[in-house]
């Protein structure tokens, strides 16, 4: 079986990708404790990980906050609640982290190298691009290119991002048909720690569209929130 | 006057490049502490960053060691010595770090977007090319149209590599044209520390394209040599 290199965030999209590359992979999973508010996402990663199986699961260590400038790794900025809006907006959210994607996928380039692993995978897509500029399309093909030039081993490096032009409805659909367990996957900016147990806030960005995903799907969402 | 992100390793190279790019902008250099065998060449790059005044000076600690598959990240893999057929060999060498530069840029790029600058210099060349993949120019361009893709301050991003045609022996003239004290740039891969003063093995590929370099413009290497 070849193998793949998954990026792991410990959310429902990057839960949906590992079910869907392991269905053709052997799986080494990457995640990233990179200064972000909480680590609580790292925790999911490794649930994730541990259910699907995956081969090997590396956790590095990263420090954004060395840069700071966005509400997911500075503590000055507040995390956006309550907007209905989001997936109209032009505008590039503050939960934005600069040039995250791209280094998060040249470190599982790394990785794959060392591997020798030709393929990585990664759970961006339209819905999330509600301005990220590092979920497009556009983007992705960039870096596969320079992915083949950058390599010892170049050539044949191939970034899948099978989820890009899927809405949160149907990759909840294509993960729960997978047999994804989405109790699991932690999406929440903003979690709430109650009796050593996490919980959901139910309204920033990244809850809003995963509440509106299962309820398309007329669904509950197994996680728990406070609301 | 505009500002500019350059990526300074403490070496040669990289010293140059500070003097090239400090004509034009204001300077913001960025290094990286990545688990080589070595931390000495970032004391150089201080020196270096205080010489040339920079406005900032970043040290990043990241861990390539975590991957390892190099001379320069493994302490099980011995750096190689007394090559002199380096610059025909069509061989990546042990010393190639997988991924480096694409790791290296990508922090560059996430450091250039939250000052608001939109340059980026780096001392990558064709000799240093002796097998680096990620030296060349197709991955520098490469790299750069990722980048404005990448970012939400995206479409005028410019990798800067200016050294990247040129010769040791023309990269040494050009630096001490524009004042570079070579003797707080480090390049040796193995140095030798006795009494506290810090020697190039002067047998490693680094150091024997540089004294190639400064014997070629008949001048000394001011650098202290063991041998």
């Amino acid at each position: 079986m070849k193998k793949a290199v998954v990026l792991l965030s410990g959310g429902l999209d990057s839960a949906t990708v590992v079910a869907i590359a392991k269905k053709d992979y052997e799986l080494y999973a990457i995640s990233f404790s990179y200064g972000q508010r909480h680590e609580i996402e790292l925790n999911f990663a490794k649930k994730i990980a541990s259910f699907a199986k995956v081969k090997e699961h590396k956790i590095i260590y990263i420090d954004l906050r060395v840069f700071g400038n966005s509400a997911l790794t500075d503590n000055e900025i507040d995390v956006p609640k309550n907007r209905d809006d989001i997936e109209d907006s032009k505008e590039v959210p503050i939960t934005y982290v600069p040039a995250r994607n791209t280094i998060f996928l040249s470190y599982a380039l790394a990785y794959a190298e060392v591997i020798d692993a030709h393929d990585i995978f990664l759970g961006v897509n339209v819905v999330d691009y509600s301005g990220y500029p590092d979920c497009r399309i556009e983007f992705i093909n960039a870096f596969e290119k320079m992915s083949n030039l950058a390599t010892a081993t170049g050539n044949n490096y191939k970034i899948h991002a099978p989820l890009i032009n899927m809405s949160k409805k149907e990759i909840i659909k294509v993960g729960l048909d997978l047999g994804v367990d989405y109790s699991i996957a932690h999406s929440c900016y903003d979690p709430i720690i109650n009796n050593e147990k996490t919980y959901a806030c139910g309204k920033c960005d990244s809850c809003f569209l995963r509440l509106k995903g299962f309820k398309e799907n007329n669904l509950f969402d197994p996680y728990p929130y406070l609301n």
